[in-house]
């Protein structure tokens, strides 16, 4: 029982960045960013939306949410628990010439190689001087240095009403 | 038991397009397209994959998978079997003041109302004349005509070597 309840607090400790900067696809390799591990099973998680980040981003990415950012935003009831993990992939934007064919214009654009996932975690009491979230960048299942990780608060700020997120929910 | 059987195969008989024309988000409502219904659920479903779609259709979208589908990308075994179900969700395209502002450049694109869900449902016997896949599409829950539907499997067949799918699976 000891041992179930050490790995799921293991499991809520991962933390991120759905950050708005750069960042690879994920492999839940064990290691960590700043304490925070890439959770098994993120890449099952349900989707909250999708975006296109253009300008040097230039990526396509989806954002993925445990049952704690799921229920959050499906009930409207923010601020997002402690234990809730979103979870930011993001693959480099590609034309297909296969879609463009079959469409017989230029059009279609989709995901390539990963570029990097971004973790928020939410525990507010560990990440209380951030807004309760914490955050976390990996490349290729290689966690960020420190770093990379400094502008993410700041960068979350603006959307504090929404608590530091800035994804809405694709109904 | 037969009640359970029978709802099991009605919800297998749910089938679509992940077509490249033009499709609404979706609510599981019971009216079906061509017989098939939106899948209890579907919302649920894991990511396969997303992409963007310029010019008239100027959307974003993702492809979600039933447990088939899933498993079927994951292991590379095509065909994929009778029972998997694919579901492309697409939303306009709408540049994101918030996410611009926060950047400090305009170049974050977002996913705004949902236009339509197309589905691919495979039955083997079924739909024998179209590859095995039926096709469908839904506009906030309401099915689309069968005129809509004739262009689907056509505009498919290119991709035969993937079993008629045009989506490749996200690493």
């Amino acid at each position: 029982m000891k041992r179930i309840a050490f790995t799921l607090v293991a499991v809520v400790a991962v933390a991120g960045i759905a950050a708005l900067t750069a960042c690879a696809s994920g492999r839940a390799d064990g290691e960590a960013s700043l304490g925070i591990k890439l959770p098994p099973g993120y890449r099952d998680w349900r989707l909250i939306s999708v975006a296109h980040e253009a300008g040097s981003l230039n990526d396509l990415r989806a954002v993925l949410g445990n049952d704690a950012a799921i229920e959050t935003y499906r009930k409207e009831t923010l601020p997002f628990p402690d234990g809730t993990i979103i979870a930011r992939l993001a693959w480099s934007y590609v034309p297909s010439e296969e879609n463009n064919k079959a469409f017989g214009r230029e059009q279609s654009f989709v995901a390539g190689a990963p570029t990097n996932v971004q973790l928020m975690v939410k525990d507010s009491k560990k990440y209380a001087a951030t807004g309760g979230w914490g955050f976390a960048q990996f490349k290729g299942g290689k966690p960020a240095d420190e770093a990379a990780l400094k502008g993410c608060f700041s960068c979350h700020e603006p959307a504090k009403a929404n608590d530091f997120v800035f994804t809405h929910y694709a109904h």
